[in-house]
C-alpha cells in the first residue's frame, strides 16, 4: 500500500470509531479505560521487552543520557501509566454536559451541549507514556485518537497501543478508537495531515522541526503545543526574596519543560540592588546566566559568575539550566520585550504594586499570566483544570492547558413545539 | 510590490492594530463603533456611487437578477448597515469577562479571562454589507479584521472600508483594525493565507470553490462557514400538520441560506399517509420535489407533482425551491442517511415520541439539532447568542453560530503571593 492508502485506511477506521465513541455513555467509557489500564499491567513484560529493544537501538544511535531516561520504562513506570489511565477514568465526563439553557421568547428551549471534536491526530516525541495518556484523554472525551509517537519509541508504543486496543475491545468499544500510526516515516504523516475530511484536529507536541513540518502540510486545524519562551519580570516594587524564589523555581525546578522560564527581566531602577540577589540565587541553583551589558556589569561588580549574551539568547528556548538576563527601562520596556520575544505561553511578574499587577494581568497576552507566582504553575493539574494533553500555544479557542473540556465542542439542541422562522 | 509583500504589509499592520484593540476598553471600542456607523452615513453618496459602478460592471458581466439584488445598495440599506454596527456596540463586551474563578489549595487564585483571538482574516462573497458587519464584530471583540470580499463588490467595499477606517481613526483606534484587501486576486489571497505568524484565524464564508481554495492554501486554523445540507426527518410518530409547517418553513421561507433544508426524510411506516400531506404543502409553496422511487410512487398516486431524484440530489445544497425526498425504513435509517449526507450544519426531527426526540438530540452530530422546530432557527439572533459572523461547520471549538464570544479565547490569570511548584 502507498502511504496515502495507509493513511486513508487508518483515518477511516478512526472516523468510524469516533461515531461509536461519541455515542458511548460515561460508564462504557470508564469501563474501557479500566480495561486499558488492566491490559497495560497484564502486558508489562511485552512492553518492557519492546522498550529494551528501543533503548538498545537508541543507545547504538548515540542518544543522550537525558533522552534515554525519558524513553526508558520499568515496572514502576508501566504501573504509573496504568494509574494515569485510571485517573482519567475518575475525572468528570465532559460529553453531554449542558453548559447553558435558554428559554427564548418563541417558546423554544435552547441547550448548549458538549460533544466530542471527532477524530484527533496527536503527534508527539520521545516519551512512550504519552501514548497511554493521550489515548485515555481522547477516549474519555469521546474522541478517536490517531497516535503518532517518535521513531525512537516505536516498538514500545506498538506494545502499549496493542494493550490499549485489547482493553478497548474487551469493554465493547472499537479498538480503532486509539490507533498507533504504525511507522514513523514522514510520508505517512504527511498523508495523514492531508485528510481533513476524516480528521478534525491535529495536536503536535514537539520541537520546531516537527511543528514546522505540521504547519507546512496540515489541512485540518492545528493546535500547537510549541515552544515556551517564558519570562520572569522583576518589577521595581518587587519583594526581592520572593523574586529570587520565583526565578529559581521557574528556571531550575524542571528546566526541560515548556513552562520553565528562559529569561529574567529586571527594572533598571532596582537593578543594582536586585540583580546580585537574583544572580546569586540562580547561580547557586547551577543556572548559567547570559546577560545584556547592563546586567553583566552589575553582576560582575557583585562577583556573580555571568557571561555576555549573544543576540539570539533573547527569545531562545534553552530547556536547560541557562537563563538570559536583561535590564529593562521600566514596565513598558518589560511589556515590549515580552511582546517581542515571548511565545504567548506563560509570563510572570513579581511586584508589590497594585497597579502594575493589574496592568500586567490585563495586557500581557499569554495562555498563563502569573502575578507573584512561578511560571511552572501554568499546568492543568495545578490550576485545577484536570489532566492535560499539553499546553496550547495556538491563539485559538483552546489556549493554554488542554484538558478534557478543551477536547470537546458544543452543539445547540433546540426543543420546540412546532416553531418556525417568521 | 509582489503579492507576498502586499500581504505582509497588510498583515503586519493588522497585527500591530490588534495589540491596540486588545487593550482598548469597552467604552473606547463602543465609541469607535459609533464613529464607524456615523462615517457610513456621512459617506453614503460615495458608497452609493461606488456601488453603482459595481452594479454596472456586474450587469455587463451578465450577473443573475438575484445576485444583482444582493449586491445592490440604496440609502435604506446603507442606513441598515450603520444600524447593524450600532447594534453590535450595544451588545455586551466579551473581552475581560471572567468566566471562572478557582481558589486552589496552594492559595493561588486562578481566573479564566476572555481575550481576543488576535487577527482574523474574513473571506466572503457578494453582499457588501458583510464588510461592515464583520468589521463591527471584530472590533467589538478586540480583534483586528482583514476583510476580503468578492471581486464584484470591490468598489463598494473599498468605499465602505474607507468610511470604517475614518470612523476608527476619529475615535483614536488604528484604522488598520479593519482593513479591506485592496484587490480580489487569488495570488494576494494565497499570500495572506500563508502568514500564520501574523494571522490567527481564517473564516471563509462561501461556495465550495472558495472553501477548497482556502483549504489548499491556509497555514493558520480555518473555521469554515461552508455548505448546509440540512434534513427534516418526519418520524413515524410525527404530528402531520406540524411536520408540514416545519418542512415548508425549513425549505421555502428563505431557500438561499445555509440553514434552509435540502432534504425531507419520511419514515416508511407513515409514508402513505404523510407524504401526500407534506408533498401538497411543499408543492403549494412552489417547491420542486425530487424523490426516491418509494416516495415518488406515493406522491404520484396522490396526484402531487414530483419527479425522480438523480443520485446526486441527495447531499446536494440546492439553495433554491428544490427539495430531495426519501423514504427511510426507520429511525436508524434516518440517522444513517443524515450521517452520510449531512454536513453537520442543522438537522431536524418532527416527532411526538419522547424516546425518539431524546435519541435524535443526543446522537445527531450537527451544530444545531432541532426537535419539532424549523432548521431556520439555527441562527445566533434566534437562539439568543447575539449577532453572528456566520455559522461554523468546522467541528472545532467554535461550532455553529459564531457570535462575539466565539471570536475570543481565554487566558488564565494566576494571582499569587510567591507560590512556586514543588
Amino acid at each position: 500500500m502507498t502511504p496515502e492508502e495507509n493513511a486513508h485506511t487508518l483515518a477511516e477506521a478512526a472516523h468510524a470509531a469516533s461515531t461509536a465513541l461519541a455515542r458511548a455513555g460515561t460508564l462504557a467509557k470508564n469501563a474501557a479505560l479500566e480495561g486499558m489500564a488492566e491490559a497495560l499491567l497484564q502486558s508489562q513484560s511485552e512492553i518492557l521487552a519492546a522498550n529494551a529493544e528501543d533503548l538498545r537501538a537508541a543507545e547504538g544511535a548515540g542518544m543522550s543520557r537525558a533522552m534515554l531516561d525519558r524513553l526508558a520504562l520499568d515496572p514502576k513506570r508501566v504501573a504509573a501509566m496504568a494509574a494515569a489511565v485510571r485517573e482519567v477514568a475518575a475525572l468528570p465526563d465532559p460529553v453531554g454536559e449542558v453548559t447553558e439553557v435558554r428559554q427564548r421568547p418563541s417558546g423554544i428551549t435552547v441547550e448548549r451541549v458538549r460533544i466530542p471534536l471527532g477524530t484527533i491526530l496527536m503527534i508527539y516525541e520521545a516519551r512512550p507514556n504519552a501514548t497511554a495518556e493521550a489515548a485515555a484523554l481522547c477516549v474519555k472525551s469521546g474522541n478517536a485518537a490517531i497516535l503518532r509517537g517518535g521513531k525512537e519509541a516505536l516498538r514500545s508504543n506498538t506494545a502499549i497501543a496493542q494493550a490499549l486496543g485489547a482493553g478497548l475491545a474487551k469493554a465493547g468499544l472499537p479498538a480503532a478508537a486509539a490507533q498507533l500510526v504504525p511507522s514513523a516515516d514522514r510520508e505517512l504523516l504527511q498523508a495523514l495531515l492531508a485528510l481533513d475530511s476524516l480528521i478534525d484536529l491535529c495536536i503536535p507536541r514537539g520541537g520546531p522541526a516537527l511543528i514546522e513540518f505540521v504547519r507546512a502540510h496540515a489541512k485540518m486545524p492545528v493546535v500547537r503545543h510549541a515552544q515556551g519562551v517564558c519570562h520572569v519580570y522583576v518589577h521595581a516594587d518587587a519583594e526581592l526574596e520572593m523574586a529570587a524564589r520565583i526565578a529559581v523555581n521557574a528556571k531550575a525546578q524542571r528546566p526541560g519543560v515548556c513552562n520553565a522560564a528562559e529569561c529574567l527581566l529586571v527594572d533598571r531602577d532596582i537593578a543594582d540592588r536586585a540583580l546580585p540577589v537574583l544572580g546569586r540565587a540562580l547561580h547557586e541553583a547551577k543556572v548559567e546566566l547570559r546577560c545584556d551589558p547592563l546586567s553583566l556589569a552589575v553582576l560582575e561588580r557583585a562577583g556573580v559568575p555571568a557571561k555576555e549574551a549573544r543576540p539570539e539568547d533573547f527569545g531562545a528556548e534553552f530547556l536547560d539550566l541557562v537563563m538570559a538576563v536583561r535590564v529593562v527601562k521600566d514596565f513598558e520596556g518589560a511589556l515590549e520585550h515580552i511582546a517581542r520575544y515571548g511565545t504567548g505561553h506563560t509570563e510572570a511578574i513579581v511586584t508589590s504594586d497594585y497597579a502594575a499587577a493589574r496592568r500586567f494581568a490585563r495586557e500581557v497576552v499569554a495562555s498563563g499570566v502569573m502575578v507573584n507566582a512561578s511560571t511552572r504553575l501554568n499546568d492543568g493539574g495545578v490550576l485545577g483544570l484536570g489532566a492535560e494533553i499539553g499546553i496550547s500555544t495556538s491563539r485559538l479557542h483552546a489556549y493554554g492547558p488542554m484538558g478534557l473540556r478543551e477536547l470537546t465542542t458544543q452543539k445547540s439542541v433546540v426543543l420546540g413545539d412546532g416553531q418556525v422562522r417568521s
